[in-house]
């Protein structure tokens, strides 16, 4: 496995964007996302998505120019975009700057996004904003896709609809990147096309038994990713997925009830400045007891102390920076084809 | 089973509570959300809370005036309140009130309370503002108590840190109140006291296995409950805990830090208001279709369908208005008890 300099790769992503008529704002913007994304060790949410991205640009399912992202509604504190399919890490971080700007006057802003293309790894867009003392909050939902059954039914409804949460510590945030399904789409297809067995039976096939088998999920008719919780709890998880779908798709106004075909994201993002509630030093201060008090619990497998979400991811970005950055082979070969499919060298 | 009439109950709780001193507004909104948690089902954190709460007023560790809940800073958008103890209900509908005016003129409105008195049941709250088209969100941790581990270890270190919130629709609306944990402290505690055996392994040992044995709980050195995701996916309940900790205690600047003993709560809420974003039609519109998928999707089990958050406790208060409530009978002691311990007359 070859090592790549961070850099290096983040110029070389941008290189294939702009080739693709992006604005060079977006491509900026989309490139160190995605690196960001793998930095992080989210290799199914990084610059291997550039190739799908590359052919939505082609096709024109997705966007690059920045005055595809259109201001529907504004006020002081909140906005609603339509991004009529730009691409998405450039939306969310418009976004996210609307919201820390609002939040250092209000304590508090909200944006919503209807029509936006993918938005990659939800963790990428964090630290900007840690690193102001803000706490940033991102919520996506993908109205064309259901992969997710409600709890207590088999047939797919939803997706995995994650969140993502940055919280400032007085040492390394907490940054939060998680679904609220057992699994995402993104290794269901990793793991299908790797042998197929996940390590845990976080399906439900068509016969209503959970399985480790990704075949169940690609049967017909198909099973689907059980919500988190699994059997015994996935109402809660199921709930939770609700409420990410309510407050992006639902909240923005476009959805799954529009008969969405193509590939993108409902998104809502909100930011809090703590300076305006308790104060920066009290939330780190309380935020420091917390992550020493968890750190401290004794861990139920010796050899696996208690890890703050986040903090591994951490440790592989400043790695990644001093060794360079080490991507797996599905990646790069991908990388590879958008090259070929851009009309672009391929560097490494 | 006697069947109480709702109203007799509400009045019967009020009197409690005006016979301990409490203010005629905070007496008025407490037995209005303790009747209400009932009427929904949740009964661990109905009527039966009260009388824990007039020993805290007894003990001057609860407050019942008004004037407790005092204003710490303020935006048009946000508000920071110190609430010294004041029973919590009468806090959340005070914050939520602000949250909700504050999102008809900017969208969003968020208000976070420290040292708030327990706040009972968070579903109990939030009809009220679904009725106005509103979406009210409602999160809440207990800074005095420990009892969920973070994933990977053995000693609880914070509470379940549930959320509510409500969605309106064309029709019912949804109504989610769930802990990040795999089951709450009064679930636990009930089943203790009838046998304890839970229905599901929620909980880890002190020798680091999952068991459905309560008393695993309560010895020494004590168990835990399980984040949300059991020891598979534990990760996430326990980044969703997190979250919670961060936007309650930690953005509120009062929490386990500060060594605090005593009942309460650190509590945010937040109301957006739809017809700011892509308008209330539109979100009933999505979300009707959303219900309608998840009703339709084939159950696994035929005499089990998909049931939406909050349906079935919808339909119990319909019930309940019809033909009266029916409390358990660990309900009716703990009230009768209540009632002996403030000098009241016990009705029923």
């Amino acid at each position: 496995m070859s090592r790549i300099a961070p850099q290096e790769l983040e110029r070389f992503v941008e290189r294939l964007f702009l080739d693709t008529d992006v604005s060079p704002e977006v491509a900026s913007v989309v490139s160190r996302v995605l690196v960001e994304g793998d930095l992080l060790g989210h290799h199914t949410h990084g610059v291997k998505l550039a190739q799908g991205y590359l052919r939505d640009l082609r096709s024109g399912n997705a966007k690059g120019r920045t005055s595809s992202l259109q201001i529907v509604r504004q006020s002081p504190a909140a906005v609603l975009y339509d991004a009529g399919y730009l691409l998405g890490p450039y939306c969310v971080e418009q976004a996210l700057d609307f919201t820390a700007q609002a939040a250092r006057t209000f304590g508090i802003g909200v944006a919503s996004i209807r029509r936006s293309h993918h938005i990659a790894c939800l963790a990428a867009y964090l630290q900007r904003y840690t690193e102001k003392n803000l706490i940033p909050l991102v919520l996506t939902s993908d109205p064309a896709v259901a992969s997710v059954a409600p709890h207590g039914g088999l047939d797919p409804v939803y997706t995995p609809n994650p969140l993502g949460i940055g919280i400032p510590t007085g040492d390394k945030p907490v940054l939060i990147d998680v679904s609220m399904s057992t699994i995402t789409n993104g290794l269901v297809n990793k793991t299908h096309q790797a042998g197929g067995q996940l390590e845990h039976a976080a399906l439900i096939g068509p016969d209503g038994q959970p399985t480790r088998d990704t075949a169940a999920f690609f049967a017909t008719p198909p099973g689907a990713i059980l919500p988190l919780g699994s059997l015994e709890f996935g109402h809660k998880g199921f709930a939770l997925g609700t409420l990410v779908e309510a407050l992006t798709a639902g909240l923005s106004g476009f959805g799954r009830k529009d008969g969405v075909k193509q590939w993108g994201a409902a998104v809502t993002v909100l930011t809090f400045d703590p300076a305006f509630f308790g104060g920066v030093d009290e939330l780190k201060a309380e935020m420091d007891h917390f992550v020493e008090a968890c750190l401290a619990s004794r861990p139920r497998q010796p050899q696996h102390p208690v890890r703050m979400p986040g903090h591994v991811g951490i440790a592989r970005r400043a790695q990644a920076f001093e060794q360079g950055l080490a991507l797996p082979d599905d990646v790069l070969q991908t990388l590879r084809t958008a090259a070929q499919e851009a009309g672009c060298d391929y560097p490494f």
